[in-house]
């Protein structure tokens, strides 16, 4: 299979979640060596999880099936360009190359607008629109001290 | 409860976190109308899915008990400064008001370094250290007709 025929896979299961009326318009697949190694598609209003994103959902499925949450060597494949949550998830995951078909400004024509959210992100947290408020930092080190003393930890 | 009682709660689930050996010394409580909806810590390698941090762990649980996707009303408390995935998630989830006590800063200094992504987010795609590629836009439209010639969908 082509990059076109796996982006086209993914294109086809956004419509099919349509179709079926799981969820939003879009679908992914995530593929290593040639081979897709899970697929995900939009679950937000039918598993009432605002992060279900098919990106999100493709990330959780492929790393059950390898077994690792590390996904570096694979290809996502996207019907429409990630959100920035699903972009951060992308960079979490080491996940090595993103291809897509639609972009965000086909979304926001179809009603799914995340500029807002591109525009918010790079602010500083007390110029956003969401109310931010940064209160016990030095409390707030506990958690950390206890990680540098933790003998148990798995780093990642 | 106070704004530093509820703070301080999910600085408390991150510090177990660490103690019970589950996850990253990160922790988020949800607050509606004075009372904690749900709670979150951070479970990517327990769980192998580099999506599960402590505030999307924390609006999960909380959609859930909520019965809805939409979490306006409610203020999150993490016990460190949100990554960009997490903090798309907040404007996903619609929360209204976010404290925390570390600071991104704090985190990288502990080993959890979100700078290259909070970088990364607004450049432009072709950009991005993530290798990525735009393709079959056209096609991709498909999922977006579907989506509006659909009859039983929920909007979000």
């Amino acid at each position: 299979m082509t990059d076109h025929d796996f982006l086209r896979r993914a294109i086809d299961y956004a419509v099919e979640n349509v179709r079926t009326a799981r969820g939003g318009p879009f679908g992914a697949v995530i593929v290593r060596d040639g081979v897709i190694l899970a697929a995900g598609s939009n679950v937000v209003t039918a598993s009432l999880d605002p992060t279900a994103h098919a990106e999100i959902m493709a990330i959780r499925a492929a790393c059950l099936r390898a077994k690792s949450f590390n996904l570096s060597g694979c290809t996502m494949y996207s019907s429409c360009e990630p959100c920035p949550m699903c972009l951060g998830a992308i960079y979490w995951a080491r996940i090595d190359r993103l291809v897509y078909a639609s972009t965000r400004d086909d979304a926001a024509a179809a009603g799914f607008d995340d500029s807002l959210i591109y525009e918010q992100i790079p602010l500083a947290p007390g110029s956003r629109s969401l109310r931010t408020e940064n209160f016990l930092r030095e409390e707030g080190a506990r958690a950390f001290t206890a990680w540098r003393e933790s003998l148990g930890k798995v780093p990642y």
